[in-house]
């Protein structure tokens, strides 16, 4: 390698820095990241202050970054980028539940709870019946499927952004019945803006984008044979399905929330007043219809 | 915008994203970084595993990150990223001094030495009387420029990285005289390892690349009414010029370190036994030289 001078001497050499990588899927990742890198910063000739803010940009995302908050996820949710490798990704076979973002606020140990049980630790907000089957692509029920869901309620806020929430508010995990059916007790979900007070939200301030979501419940589901899913059940009344800030929404993944009387004879124990459900089927593909594997670096 | 499905939609959305962008600069810039980070992940199609692996590599830089660490100023000059911007904005007049990457050594308040004063406040290294004059393009001396200098010595450690240094070692400020000339005694620099214990070591590891940069001498002018200039002297002997780790070699930045005998009249005060010394004139553009302003994101 000879000493680079010019641009174009300076972007070859960087990319035949990796020339000699022994491991041909980490040279192919480095060269390429190398070379769209380059090709960015030679479209845009940032200045050097323009260079120092990006890097600031990143600093100060490090910095934020901690066990219940995930700038770098978030930098990839709004760039459109989680939801690209999540389509490049999706090959599972028609019928299939389409998966969307995990998003940052999954969290570990969500409490195991029975059919049909309250996620609610706290008060507020409009009851709503979750219900439906988790079934394979032809059809058959898949009994001990575990579903681990989480959601925001009324204040907006998910139990691991709200100090004055109980850990495991609108939270839990659940196992199928032996004929494929879940149920839980929630509430409705909101939408809510994504976390606004870092340089993500600084850049979407700048560049006039909303940070808002619209409402929606995650739900992961697994069972032993299948392929893991990460989902949502969308609100199909809520404001921002056309806008979301992350690129989340899959129109198969919009539900209805049926309003209910509160006398209606399917009314949950505990419920009084106005109640909704919502119904969702959850289509699992076998594992080995995948037909690459998306959890493994063994490219070699 | 509707609710993106397939990969392409999902790309075409995020970069529409910004189409409501006021600030064409920042819209430019936006678009572009979603255009090519999205034309990366295509090309790239990571694993979830791998996408998680690149999420923690930028939260590790970000922990590492501190006042004298810069972890992401690191992964911009081991890609070539900071060269390569330094040569877009090389637009310097031909005949000025070249420029290169400035690291992440430099750090503010070196004190301020008198001509030839001796920057080694500990002993070690064979010592080097490094002189040259501060100059403008067409010939004119330069006095009352201020150089910044600073350099490792033959431990491999900058002061910034050694506890067991003075703050001052091997550090200083000058400025020159009426005819444009500046000296100080230094130590022959050594080549080192760039920072390999966070993701960019582990990076240059995992892909075979050595960290090391070859010798050289930190300066940085900077004089009423012309460019500032951060550039280095490289030690023709040294190791690594043809494989420096940040691609900061520039052929016109080589200069022999001249071996000198101790009797050799010119021998600096202070000085016994074998030395050496080095010269590098320092040619500096008028500011209103540049064709475009660096130093402004003004671009609306």
């Amino acid at each position: 390698m000879n000493a680079p001078v010019g641009p174009e001497q300076i972007t070859a050499a960087a990319i035949a820095s990796f020339d000699n990588c022994r491991d041909p899927r980490a040279r192919a990742i480095l060269q390429a990241l190398t070379r769209h890198l380059h090709a960015l910063v030679t479209e845009v000739n940032p200045t050097q202050l323009e260079w120092s803010q990006a890097i600031e940009a990143l600093n100060q995302s490090g910095k934020l970054t901690n066990e219940h908050r995930q700038e770098f996820v978030l930098w990839s949710d709004v760039l459109g980028l989680s939801m690209l490798i999540d389509a490049i990704a999706a090959d599972r076979p028609s019928g299939a539940t389409e998966s969307t973002v995990i998003g940052p606020f999954w969290a570990v140990g969500s409490p195991l709870r029975e059919y049909g049980a309250d996620i609610r630790e706290q008060p507020g907000g409009d009851p709503v019946w979750v219900h439906g089957h988790v079934l394979s692509v032809d059809g058959r029920p898949i009994a001990q499927a575990e579903l681990d869901v989480w959601q925001n309620g009324p204040n907006r806020l998910y139990a691991v952004q709200d100090p004055g929430a109980p850990e495991a508010h609108l939270r839990g995990r659940f196992l199928t019945r032996p004929d494929g059916s879940y149920a839980f007790l929630a509430v409705r979900p909101t939408p809510y803006p994504i976390p606004a007070d870092g340089p993500v939200g600084r850049m979407l301030e700048a560049t006039d984008r909303h940070p808002w979501r619209p409402a929606h419940i995650h739900v992961a589901v697994s069972a032993e044979g299948y392929e893991p899913l990460a989902t949502h059940i969308f609100d199909a009344d809520s404001e921002y399905l056309d806008s979301d800030a992350v690129f989340a929404v899959k129109p198969s993944l919009i539900r209805t929330f049926v309003p209910r009387a509160p006398r209606d004879p399917h009314c949950p124990p505990g419920v009084s007043g106005e109640w909704f459900s919502v119904e969702m089927d959850l289509v699992l593909a076998d594992r080995d219809a995948r037909r690459r594997d998306h959890g493994s670096t063994q490219r070699t």
